[in-house]
């Protein structure tokens, strides 16, 4: 099934059930008004919800509405825990390589990721507000879950079952305040502001099978003002699946309901041209751009995004149909 | 006022009103069943509840019980964030005087701050539960605030007004992950399990004088296993008051209701004696009284926690009655 959130003036918004093909959606009324609720109360009121879902894409929904992905808050306008992995190696080698660093082989064993704040998330076409443009705004286009209770200590394939829900992510960064957070050692604060997530958040299943194995086989398309950049292949590169990455928070403590678990931003490896490297499928992000440029170059050329600049991040099936919605976000100034 | 939350089998508890003396309680039923409904609603609901404060202080609640912190969750059992800085810079001096490296100087004006895990927090009287003894595990004696709105790029001294509640936190820590984990770049993760709270969560205005300036100018007691180990003055040694912490969270971002920020290890300077450092005032966290070993002797000689080892941390108010209750509890073993 699929879900949103509506905006209704409230810290959590309003439940509602979209139909697959995202034409009508329906108040989740009745049966939970948030989704944190269900994601609390799983399996009593998924089926409900199930029920709801049916009778809606048979077109037999006394209720229902046009669906409208712009008065969407994110699935989970806030959340208990937002953990993102980064788990598109490629993407450490592209920005370690950019800078003739090499990469750790733990790496390959050993996610990495990092907490970030998830009190105050966007919704999929909210404007990302920024103080300032020199901050150095990137989008990081991603794939997130969101989980049931995973207890501690839970393996890796165990906690694939844990994975209730799908959907994109917009991890907008602020790349110029990273050297100088990083080099705290204390990991990513300010440079990580509100993330924006999907329209709609749907069930494994919806994927069929490209959902195996714990990633998610299809193209991540990001488009940056107007111009498609990114048409990233989001499954055989993920080096962790996303039982992985939960188990990796699971070593020392529970995981429970609601938490969100990112991906990173999706990444391909380059092929061999005449003995050059060559990026066919693009970049999920800027700050890859321009290590690839660097990588070509000597030093980056493109910048990063200025208010006013839009990105539009999308996930498509094997039909054709868009999947969870699309993120479409203007970057604009804070007291605009 | 104070407030806590008890158990009653639900994620997020029940609120209950305690008195001043921490002698008894009264469920805050018919104004709000959580606390992050307060939070929510800070200006309507507060003074329903300061009502029923203030009877139950007068004796005349009419169905109080006698308050029992083990009965208590923390008090947001789970929180949309928990944000923990580093406030005392002495730790930071200390812990790194005993690897040799200085403290960057930038560290005195811009706070180092973590994002932690606020999913699963656990209750002043519950157990740290751990998997392996062999994590280094280590109590850190804190205070934390909990936030209203707070909108982005606030100044310090206005966040301060956006603290509703203070309370105290065990931080637990596993230190033998922590070098790993930092060299990866990305922060803590695995190194910080859930977090311990105190029984009850206070106003401000509780604290009378001792609240100045952003700060708790009180002594935080740690015991470990029955013996006194710390006796630490948590203000006048604050380099960063709380207001300046909400900030820095604040410079890329808003801070929405019912996030925790925590002030770090509490922790004050040696004083010399006959040309030698001393620390009268003893250690809040076990990795620092092994940094004095280090500084004194070469070497660290007090090992981390053991499976049923005990901590208990408390503040007393100028008039020697506890002001937040104690956090009480035994480190054991996964599946025990």
């Amino acid at each position: 099934m699929k879900l949103a959130t509506y905006k209704d003036g409230s810290r959590d918004g309003q439940l509602v059930v979209v139909s697959r093909d995202l034409s009508t959606a329906h108040y989740a009324t009745g049966i939970a008004s948030t989704l944190q609720q269900v994601l609390d109360d799983w399996n009593f009121l998924a089926p409900q919800l199930e029920d709801l879902y049916l009778t809606l894409n048979q077109g037999k929904a006394r209720h229902a509405f046009p669906f409208d992905p712009e008065r969407c808050m994110a699935p989970l306008p806030r959340a208990y825990q937002w953990a993102d992995g980064s788990a598109y190696l490629n993407h450490v080698e592209l920005v370690r390589a950019a800078r003739n660093s090499e990469v750790p082989s733990s790496f390959y064993t050993d996610p990495l990721m990092y907490q970030g704040g998830s009190d105050d998330f966007i919704g999929p076409c909210d404007p990302v507000v920024c103080a300032n443009e020199a901050f150095g705004i990137d989008f990081e286009a991603e794939i997130a879950v969101i989980t049931g209770d995973v207890p501690m200590q839970t393996s890796a394939d165990e906690a694939i079952e844990g994975v209730r829900l799908v959907m994109l992510a917009n991890d907008v960064s602020l790349r110029n305040l990273i050297p100088n957070e990083l080099a705290k050692g204390f990991g990513f604060f300010q440079s990580k502001p509100a993330t924006a997530f999907s329209p709609v958040a749907i069930t494994p299943d919806e994927l069929g099978d490209a959902w195996q194995g714990g990633r998610v086989h299809l193209t991540l398309q990001s488009t940056w003002n107007g111009r498609k950049v990114g048409m990233c292949e989001a499954g055989p590169e993920m080096t962790f699946h996303f039982g992985q990455l939960i188990a990796h928070i699971c070593k020392t403590r529970n995981v429970r309901a609601g938490s969100i678990v990112g991906s990173g931003t999706v990444s391909n490896k380059s092929v061999e041209v005449k003995g050059k490297p060559q990026w066919p499928k693009g970049y999920s992000c800027i700050a890859e751009k321009r290590a690839i440029e660097t990588i070509l170059d000597g030093k980056p050329s493109t910048e990063f995004m200025k208010f006013g600049d839009t990105i539009r991040i999308e996930m498509k099936g094997k039909d054709g149909e868009s999947l969870f919605g699309a993120i479409e976000q203007e970057i604009v100034p804070l007291n605009a």
